[in-house]
């Protein structure tokens, strides 16, 4: 059964709070694009995030505003930047990575947020239910591409009425793979 | 059966001619380190590599010096610098990409030679016979790492006397997998 790869970008989730400091009083971010997510969209206004080592300009914001900053990169990005990011689920930024934030109004260092985003397959109930998994499930997907085909392991499973379904992998995960505009993977349980 | 998994940084091959255009007529590589493989090194000497979007600096050479030059990237970074890599074993470099390298002393422009190198395995003949592998056999490796266990497929046996047994990724490649110094794989034919 096939599964569409979607490769995430480095991007951030800031708090009402944060964008406020970042874009001014107010603000309210610019929707730009749907995410295949709903509700989910890309917007138009991009940060600077800056780590001990370097800093990288213009990471998109991704609306709508959340309860907790996180800022999501590659390992390869973490290491530009010189910050240490775990791999986790998205919401689990607990002891994560920090670095100060940037935008054209003003600056905030946060102690926490940095992450990689531990790969993860989006499921409606019933999708879940048609492929035979479950929240939380652990499965593996496999890639065949030009040259670099793969078998992702330690792939989670998340399950909810808000989804639709697409498996999230990171620009390192996706090159590994190969993978371009719609790859798709074989979900192996 | 494992095998030792080593990740390979970007870094250059020159040729005789390109080293004399970057550091100078006659000028010869600061040997810095030994690598796995017998007789090849890390050098001193670093480039810059300019691609038609952006450059990478302190790019590293790694000697001695071939009959082709060759700019090995990952595909992250090959999209920083907005070159086309094809992943490619080493030596195959006819219609890679193009770039342009800066060097103390002079640059040059060259039309081909940046490519993601294709994962392979360095084996002595002797290891070859002891895994039951032969050159050019393409094989699968299966790592297992804290949060991103996956089993790489399309990894290119190679077999020589002048090799050392090791498994070579890149940085993506490595990320995805969250390898580290000393991580192994598991080979699966």
């Amino acid at each position: 059964m096939q599964i569409l790869l979607e490769t995430s970008a480095r991007h951030l989730h800031v708090t009402r709070e944060v964008l406020d400091i970042l874009f001014g009083e107010g603000y309210e971010l610019t929707h730009k694009k749907d995410l295949s997510q709903p509700g989910q969209f890309a917007c138009e206004e991009r940060v600077t995030v800056v780590g001990p080592k370097k800093s990288i300009e213009k990471v998109s914001i991704l609306g709508p505003a959340r309860a907790a900053t996180q800022v999501e990169v590659s390992l390869t990005d973490a290491r530009t930047l010189g910050v240490t990011a775990p791999v986790r689920e998205s919401g689990d930024v607990a002891g994560s990575g920090p670095c100060k934030l940037i935008g054209p109004c003003g600056e905030v260092e946060i102690s926490e947020g940095v992450i990689a985003a531990k790969r993860h397959i989006h499921f409606t109930p019933e999708d879940a239910k048609e492929f035979g998994v479950e929240d939380k499930q652990i499965v593996s997907v496999k890639i065949e591409s030009d040259g670099r085909s793969l078998t992702f392991g330690d792939v989670v499973v998340r399950v909810s009425e808000k989804f639709s379904l697409a498996m999230h992998i990171d620009t390192d995960e996706s090159n590994a793979a190969c993978a371009v505009n719609g790859t798709m993977g074989e979900l192996i349980k």
